[in-house]
């Protein structure tokens, strides 16, 4: 019977290093829960100087990543580097194929390689998670997967990017600008440096896709949802839809309609 | 490799008849998420002769619903007759002890009987479902056995009662007395012809004894949870709650508080 479950972390961001903290502050909790212990044996991140708020020195240090998923002594990879492709996908696909299991946050991929993630999922039969990629605590993965998987959803309809949800409020409730708000929410951690996945719609696009393939057993192709940013979302629109009775918001939306998906 | 997961049906009142429908409207959306078929072989309820909306004649009837536990031919065993003891709880014993699955939606059972229920499945490691037991559609069992299980819970605040949040609605709405919003509740097939187990909070309690077991890993007893109904509430208490700017529900709550818990 194995004694403990290892796993690897790759990516010490926010993510990676709140995910570290959690497991080092419930290890009791979560190993009572588990069954078995839950050990970090290795973490990998670009930079291994870096300040970090996290105690680190006790795990490996694997400069490159890639060596996560050929440890034998792993039995689960956890993927929080991010982005569709380069790293990310690599450590993704090796670690699947060589059989361990894969946990990630990285919506980017999974909008655009689902298919051929679960080609390798199938053949190889090994565990895929990837709860956090999609409205982060709230549990929508496992409710489709599992929990409602013996109904047929015909709507989906769901604020998916905070960051344009707290642009939106606070272009309500204080009436700032776009410009105010967006600076506001930087300032405040919710929106990056480079805010244009957020505020375009893409980040909320990928998110629909992954939800797509969950609900309807098909990926839509990014290009093939309708897009729209709140880039042009102005005061004067907040004073007529108040006006109106009604609030702005960014929608991620999915229609089931005589077998015609429509996103 | 199986060719098929055959279940058997205990109980087909509301709860149980819906189900066998359900099985039947999306057998081919539930057999290819389940990756292979799910099939009913048998039946069981009181009586044989009822007349029903749903086509059961393929199915074997078992007189004895407790046969189903018996029967080499099923996988799983779905207790939906309810009550705390009898019947319900000796077919849901037999079964696991016998190394069945078990599904059930008995929250009377699961409040009472969980200590006992759990050192069978610990010993026999059968597999035991009870989603449906707890806010129905809402995926709140699932959710904190698996979604959040590396979190420690502090606070639980749920309404959980869907009788009294009828009645309570009733009152605020449309200035209903309690009475005319009970019978209202009734005729529309909310509430039970014998009421009190849901207008006095015991549905109530026994649903947050269950979630304080799997939040907290620790059982309240019933009659240690404070419970009160919703009998006294007044259309006056209504009146001052809306003067008052509130609004008046039946919540169920638990606290943990430095290692006290309090329900």
């Amino acid at each position: 019977m194995k004694k403990s479950f290892s796993i690897g972390i790759a990516g010490l961001g926010n993510v990676g290093s709140a995910t570290v903290k959690l497991i080092q502050k419930n290890s009791n909790l979560i190993n009572s829960r588990a069954g078995i212990p839950i050990k970090i044996v290795a973490v990998s991140a670009r930079r291994s100087s870096m300040k970090r708020k996290i105690k680190i020195s006790e795990y490996d240090w694997e400069n490159d990543v890639l060596n996560l998923s050929d440890r034998e002594d792993i039995d689960a990879v956890v993927e929080l580097i991010g982005g569709a492709d380069g790293i990310a996908k690599s450590l993704v696909m090796s670690s699947l194929k060589k059989g361990k299991t894969v946990i990630t946050a990285n919506k980017a991929l999974l909008a655009l390689h689902s298919t051929k993630i679960n080609k390798i999922i199938m053949a190889q039969k090994t565990n895929f998670y990837f709860e956090a990629a999609v409205a982060s605590a709230i549990p929508i993965i496992n409710a489709i997967n599992t929990g409602i998987s013996s109904n047929q959803i015909k709507h989906i309809k769901a604020i998916l990017n905070g960051t344009c949800n707290f642009i939106l409020s606070d272009m309500k409730e204080n009436n700032s600008s776009f410009i105010v708000a967006l600076k506001k929410a930087q300032k405040l951690g919710f929106a990056e440096s480079n805010p244009n996945f957020d505020i375009e719609g893409v980040d909320a696009a990928q998110k629909l896709s992954i939800l797509g393939m969950l609900a309807f057993g098909v990926q839509p192709k990014l290009k093939n949802i309708y897009t729209e940013g709140i880039e042009k979302i102005s005061n004067l629109d907040m004073t007529y839809s108040e006006r109106l009775g009604y609030s702005i918001k960014l929608f991620c939306i999915a229609n089931l309609n005589n077998s015609i998906l429509d996103f």
